[in-house]
């Protein structure tokens, strides 16, 4: 049977969210801004066809769980590693959210100097707030203690990015405030 | 049928050069001296079917051209990002080998600060060479006066990287001595 995919193929309901930062990318650049792209689903392919005169069919295949992030690039040489998430949830962000592997990802991308985050999107309020790892990570390591990360703590220790038209989530405007000192040249 | 893979659906003739470098990616990761991964072969997904009690099964699906190169990811802080090609020419590289689209890739990268090379082995010899993509660029942009890469221009501007068991090619040595000026913390 043909049926839609299910949302949680594209890391859960980040989907419309994940689209705007594509289109965000694309803006970037064609204005010359940076060069980010979101990685390809990972698929384990077992069988295809190669019919003849026609392009190869793929006719068993299987979705892998992606071993890092949704996307990365370069920002004024800087490498940027970033998680895109969507949460319908309107109070706070549930860690269940976030895969180990891509926060063990995102330890080793910090631990080389790598500027990595993740993007948060609060569906109620169309609100994004970019939230880097370090905070995320020591999150994660506490669920002990708390199993979300409460938006109010988002809004105190993140960075809410513009949103608008051209690009939809101007997330290079944060980077700038955030990682490289306002508008200095240099990464501080 | 179930047939095995062309070589060519996983960029040309590279395949045992990128298992190669797919390992040496493991063992640096396991080093913690950089992160950097294979991008996946990006699949247009047509049809899914959703068995009871079984993971969901791709039943139709389309090999799509990739848009940039093979590999990316951090190393010292920077931001690094190649191709992999492999020749069964003795004496040059043949420049249909590289796609347009990952020359325009080359050119964002490079312009942005990104470090962009490829890693080029000759299959007769198993030498592997490091040419910075301002290079492979400038060649591809005079394909009207000369379709490959003479193996004597790139001995002469590239690298040649070591080669061996772990990892089975140690393209970082050859990073700190062509862009971070031997073993110099900061970039140059
Ligand atoms: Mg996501
Ligand atoms: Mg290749």
């Amino acid at each position: 049977a043909k049926k839609p995919l299910p949302a949680d193929t594209y890391s859960g309901r980040g989907m419309t969210l994940e689209q705007d930062i594509d289109e965000a990318n694309l803006y970037y650049l064609s204005q010359q801004r940076a060069v980010v792209h979101k990685k390809p689903t990972p698929v384990q392919i077992v069988k295809v066809d190669y019919p003849k005169r026609s392009a190869a069919v793929i006719r068993e295949a299987y979705f892998k769980q992606a071993s890092t992030t949704d996307y990365n690039g370069v920002y004024r040489g800087a490498y940027i590693d970033f998680e895109a998430k969507e949460t319908k949830n309107k109070t706070s962000f549930p860690l269940k959210n976030i895969h180990p592997h891509q926060v063990d990802h995102m330890r080793e991308v910090s631990k080389h100097g790598g500027i990595c985050f993740v993007l948060i999107r609060f569906f109620q309020s169309a609100e994004v707030f970019l939230l880097d790892a370090k905070h995320l990570i020591d999150y994660y390591d506490n669920q002990d203690v708390r199993k979300s990360i409460k938006k109010t703590e988002i809004e105190r220790l993140g960075h809410q990015v513009k949103t608008g038209l051209h690009p939809p989530i101007d997330y290079l405007r944060t980077l700038d405030a955030v990682y490289f000192n306002g508008d200095a040249k240099e990464r501080t």
